[in-house]
């Protein structure tokens, strides 16, 4: 008996599962995790506060209800094998996790041995990143964000480019320096020139800040020459996580003319451990803003393509409690993840499964609401107090940033879990 | 007997290898190939007009004189294994075929079975791109290109941003869609705003145009928070290849604000078949020009890092002859590579093997001697004249554009081969 995760808001299941966990049974996101710091990385999903180790599931039987050509997907250490089997079986998978972990299903529920073997502290294992990241691209579709910074950076009175009402702007980025949450971020030496000085110096950057993004993780390639229409979209988006776009606003004022951010940005960027699939965020779609002027026929849309899903920002200094900087939310994007889609590939630029798309810093239209420090504290002028006291304009040595993000509605609630990473010294 | 080859310039090969050859015994550059449409894909070393097979090589005993931790690098379907190898293996087999294939060897050369079994036709073989590239940047490191660029698309009395002679300006790029030589390009769609319309429009890009550049490949990986030093990039770089980085002017004028060019650029780019070693291209070091003003220390040099490579590329339009549009070198460069991998590290940035590194386009001082059709036909402003009488002010339908390379010194010829493309029409 197969059911439909969609049509059962409300299946709980025989794991105990807080009120407010991000992992119920209706989100089931996908991770790489160690059971130990030895142990090899396997393909999981969390549920609750445990992970669900698919390689043992598979082993001891339980998904023999799912037809897999490989089994040896659950073995990998990426899940991009696992996301090229396609969408029908990302779909199983999760039906069959349903069926398994449903409050009124004893098969595994009345087997100890079997869920010793299956289930893991989420607490207790090591995470990976998710995905071998073939290509990162950077977009940066919040009105108000781009507003903000084009303000700071350019001209206060005429913030946006011409183009960008008219095309979702964006840039390749870093691949091979994006990291899982909980890798320590060094802070970046670099040329910087400070207004009051005649020529460029280097050093540590006194600038450093967090973006706070999400992504989509592809989940269907595409051929070089072949476009993706919005109205495709969805067949080629595995899922989303949180993205930390790490910055250094002194390091890119300097050098972004005319090719764009490049060290600013490419020595670290960081996910959270879970991608969660589209269809667990399918309850919680709405609107995109609308769009002014009217868009392009090959970037027109109908549906419901940005998500309501609540994101948060905590810094917490060394030895110190956490301050929330920041509260926003996905929906308020200009440019929904569909377009970015359709807008990438229009020109036949092709697509591999595993490859990142990040929003772009997430800001909304209130003080207090914007995704990074720069925007925060307009500069540097205006420094924020943490709960401790002590200010910041920017980053200090020490700091752990924490993005966190959910939805939420009629109690039912899917979440990310967090992507945070601690702030190291420059190096010698 | 091992031999060293920069001390043997003038050393034969048994193999007969035209005068004007660019894969003397002396070259030896690695590649991926496939004997047949139907074989596998394997190791290959250019020599004359052949493609000696190292994975035939190893199988019938020759190699055994050089140590292989793991012969499989030799079957793989990139060279990324056998770079990883490290720079004392690649030496290594450099010199061994050096010794099997020098004149005065009886070893191969009288023995005709093993020859059918080892050498094949490079004009019957398919090349493969030679390397997994996980990451690539192109960088903008040419002054009359920057110049020239800045001069139409910002301010001709001021055409070079301030940053551009304090380091060395780069964006990242597409990985995905960089294809071998011989590959078909699209010509792609996307939005452009003439300036005579008030709305963008879309349709196929006007103004395609090839960029002539040359690109290094890494052969030695770094550790996120690693910087590599300008002394020490020569141990960090496997080789350098031909790159065309094809653009799409009116695109890239529309949309490279603020964050740089992005579908312009990755719709496509191609690289020649062959990474020339550092090791053969060493007779070729020449002196990177004056930089002024002075360099901050981290990009300080000594040494030669400039290359004398002569180079051309020839726009061939469909069933007509081929007319060689420019020629130029990449001794210009203000900005050596090594400048370029100790800029890129500066932040922790870390590298892997088979990232590519390109040096944008390569312009020189003279007209006639501009690496693209921007800065030849000024922007469309003074058409080229083709040998059959048509004119370009970008490309057209049909035209094939090769890209070829060359260094030369007292009858010491050590080539690139070629990366060549033909421009297909837009997609319906």
């Amino acid at each position: 008996m197969l059911v439909n995760i969609d049509t059962f808001p409300t299946l709980t299941s025989w794991l105990p599962i807080a009120a407010d966990s991000d992992f119920p049974l209706q989100n089931l996101p996908f991770g790489i995790f160690s059971p130990s710091a030895s142990a090899s990385p396997r393909v999981g999903v969390a549920l609750g506060d445990q992970v669900i180790d698919l390689s043992a599931l598979l082993e001891l039987g339980f998904m023999d209800e799912v037809y897999f050509k490989d089994p040896s997907v659950f073995y990998e250490q990426t899940l991009n094998d696992f996301i090229g089997l396609g969408q029908d079986t990302w779909r199983a998978v999760r039906l069959r996790l349903v069926e398994l972990f449903r409050a009124d299903n004893p098969t595994l529920r009345d087997n100890e041995a079997a869920k010793a073997a299956v289930l893991f502290d989420q607490n207790k294992v090591k995470m990976h990143l998710p995905v071998h990241i073939g290509d990162y691209t950077d977009f940066y579709s919040s009105i108000e964000h781009a507003s903000n910074v084009g303000s700071m950076f350019r001209d206060p009175s005429n913030p946006l480019l011409p183009n960008w009402r008219h095309l979702p702007v964006a840039y390749h980025g870093r691949a091979s320096s994006i990291v899982i949450s909980g890798t320590p971020i060094r802070r970046p030496k670099g040329q910087t020139k400070p207004d009051n000085v005649e020529m460029p110096v280097f050093g540590p950057s006194q600038a450093l800040d967090f973006e706070l993004e999400m992504a989509f993780v592809v989940g269907k390639p595409t051929q070089m020459g072949q476009s993706v229409a919005v109205a495709e979209a969805d067949a080629h988006v595995f899922g989303f996580l949180l993205f930390n776009d790490w910055s250094a606003r002194d390091i890119q004022r300097w050098e972004y003319v005319p090719l764009g951010p490049f060290l600013a940005k490419n020595f670290a960027s960081a996910v959270s451990p879970w991608i969660v699939t589209l269809d667990a965020l399918a309850p919680f779609r709405v609107a995109t803003p609308t769009q002014n002027p009217p868009v392009l026929p090959y970037l027109q849309f109908d549906g419901l393509y940005n998500f309501d899903i609540h994101l948060e920002v905590g810094i917490q200094p060394e030895n110190g409690a956490e301050t929330i900087v920041t509260r926003t939310n996905y929906k308020y994007m200009y440019w929904n993840y569909a377009q970015q889609l359709a807008h990438h590939t229009v020109n036949g630029c092709n697509i591999n499964i595993g490859d990142l798309y990040a929003s772009g810093t997430i800001s909304g239209a209130e003080k207090g609401s914007n995704g990074c420090l720069l925007e925060l504290t307009w500069g540097g002028k205006e420094p924020i107090t943490l709960a401790d006291g002590s200010q910041r304009k920017y980053l200090a040595d020490g700091d752990t940033v924490a993005i966190r993000g959910y939805a939420l509605k009629n109690n039912h609630r899917i979440g990310f879990g967090e992507v945070s990473n601690k702030l190291l010294p420059a190096a010698n």
